[in-house]
């Protein structure tokens, strides 16, 4: 039945393709005299598979399949009502999402939106001209130019540290008035405030922190957490659609949504992320070096320090200096380290100021302890009464 | 044609069950007059199933097929040579370990030795009897009574601590002169020169590190790394041939066998073991709570902070007060966390020393500041040329 449909393609306006259709002059020629053959369009894929989405094995059929929502028959672009009065509301054209900064993690970020069938448009200093060209991405050398386009998304994919410049330079004049602007940081308050105080206040604001990267998420997003707060979403028209829209990019790419507060992912971060990066970093300058005797514990600590490393130094100071939570959580780790040396140390020095002062013979002083650390142990001690 | 061999059981003297029917008085009837039944013993299990073996699941019936080498036809307790004089060397009759220190570990090992045929003997302060008895270990309250026995091999199972004052302890004149006395210890040189300083010049001297427990160890040992130094074996007499047996008990479990001076295996061991339980310390005075949020990082640094708590702290304070290298390495951490607050503070330092000294505004700072490091972050910088 589906492949009996194929010669329709083009010819009944499917969200996914109406923007390609209108582009190209595509005319619905079907509309006004076999209404009905909007009915089948759930045997079809609602979108074209995007070049990226055709070469990325994690677009596999069995996940579009998984989204019958896409594949509703829908009015047709001009607007008239779908042809049967009782079929289930049209669904949303496809976004149109502008990434701002577009380094790694906006290029691993670009994959799902694409994977979800929206359309991605990308700006950078930098040249991604044939990057972007490889996977049907627009690439735009400059913000300014990005704007022009008036995505429905604005999405900051700079870094932490490059944030505040990047937004500022956003022309917000060349945008529409209901655009939504994101950001991905791996801290939450501090773009909060900044977007708050920048821009203009018609404009969405949704503050995300996806949990994972290039290498975590490289064998899918399923499972994966990410943080969002709808900082500023607008009632009246359709900001509240849209912002369903962006986040069901990574719903529907299996992520484990968190709807939380910017504080309090950045309380949480600290006492997690941070503090995790700091002991990856701390190992870091340690050189930790395979052995022949490996422990597993001692592995697993090698491979938090290679994760930790292969981000930017500069990651790491982003998530001291732009979480009010992390002088705390670095200073709790400072006397943390401070304790344990003491306890170390502190019973060292019993044992010798034993011998030194009380003249006590050190395997006195070895089995007098045995008996009072007896209890401490595990392992049974085994002192003749002798 | 195994089982219709079973009616001979007890009947012609197989090593296993040798020191049996010494005790139970039965002689070897066939001897004489049967010899080439000795050549079936091979289709028979050489040693009987201890009551733990049999109750163990890790000890399968293929794990004992793999040893052909337990099975072959040997000579009769009195020494008479094999029937066959092309028959393969007589197996070497399974060892008598007594375990000294009965705690959790010293019971961990124990279903090794037992699962490889092995007798245990075990001594401990605290009664253990009705838990040997269930498992066909001869329990003695004293080492005392437990060398009275005089097993091939000592096995030292107590704590890092109270070793000095056990093998102090021990009765070595009731012992054999060439008794075997072996460690688990989780520091090497320590132990080492103990016992050669305390015990008598025949003894041999095994240390080993068997690095798992009751917890990595519980689904078997197959992988996991053994290390051992033969400290002292004596070339003649049969001190070679036992502690190759007692070392084979290892290697039939399937460990990665490691063999590695004491020195090393201390300088190793701090620079991985000690740092990664002073880590877990460290991590467990934050009382790390799981968040709505953690990366995975974050649950590797949880899972190996409990385990680290999950051994007592005698045995990090062991690892420290007992491994000559600790003091170093701990120093390295301590300098190393040091560097990495210095770059976190020397950094901000910098930043705010600009806007307050050099009266530069904060936003410029971080323009300028974004240009500078822009090299060093993975993200793309979009930073208008305005």
């Amino acid at each position: 039945m589906a492949s009996s449909l194929r010669h329709f393609a083009g010819l009944c306006c499917f969200p996914a393709s109406a923007a390609a259709a209108a582009a190209s002059g595509t005319t619905c020629l079907l509309r006004r005299y076999t209404p009905n053959f909007c009915a089948f369009a759930a045997l079809r894929p609602a979108r074209p598979a995007s070049p990226a989405a055709a070469a990325n094995p994690l677009a596999s059929p069995a996940d579009h399949e998984e989204h019958p929502a896409h594949q509703q028959a829908v009015p047709c672009r001009d607007g008239d009502p779908p042809a049967l009065s009782s079929a289930p509301p049209p669904a949303p054209a496809p976004l149109r999402v502008g990434i701002v900064g577009f380094g790694n993690f906006g290029q691993f970020i670009a994959g799902g939106i694409q994977r979800q069938g929206h359309t991605v448009l990308a700006a950078s200093r930098s040249d991604y001209s044939a990057y972007c060209a490889d996977r049907g991405i627009r690439f735009f050398r400059s913000v300014d130019a990005l704007c022009e386009e008036q995505p429905d998304v604005v999405l900051i994919c700079s870094s932490i540290l490059s944030t505040e410049g990047v937004v500022r330079a956003i022309p917000f004049h060349k945008l529409r008035p209901d655009t939504i602007v994101a950001d991905v940081l791996s801290v939450k308050q501090f773009p909060r405030n900044l977007l708050l105080e920048i821009l203009p206040p018609s404009f969405g604001i949704i503050c995300t922190h996806p949990m994972f990267g290039p290498e975590s998420g490289k064998h899918g997003w399923s499972k994966l957490p990410f943080v969002y707060d709808k900082v500023r979403v607008m009632e009246d028209g359709d900001q509240v659609a849209k912002c369903d829209q962006f986040l069901s990019i990574f719903e529907q790419e299996g992520c484990r949504m968190v709807e939380m507060s910017c504080t309090e992912h950045d309380r949480y971060a600290a006492g997690s992320q941070f503090i995790t990066h700091t002991i990856g970093r701390v190992l870091s300058q340690l050189n930790l070096k395979s052995t022949p005797i490996n422990t597993k514990g001692y592995e697993s600590l090698m491979q938090l320090t290679q994760n930790t490393v292969s981000d930017s130094f500069d990651l790491y100071y982003g998530l001291f200096m732009y979480n009010v939570n992390a002088t705390e959580q670095l200073d709790n780790l400072e006397r943390a380290f401070e304790r344990v040396r003491q306890m170390l140390y502190g019973r060292l020095h019993d044992l010798i100021r034993k011998q030194i002062v009380e003249r006590v013979h050190m395997q006195t002083v070895s089995l007098e302890k045995l008996e009072n650390d007896r209890s401490n142990s595990c392992a049974t001690h085994l002192v003749s009464s002798a």
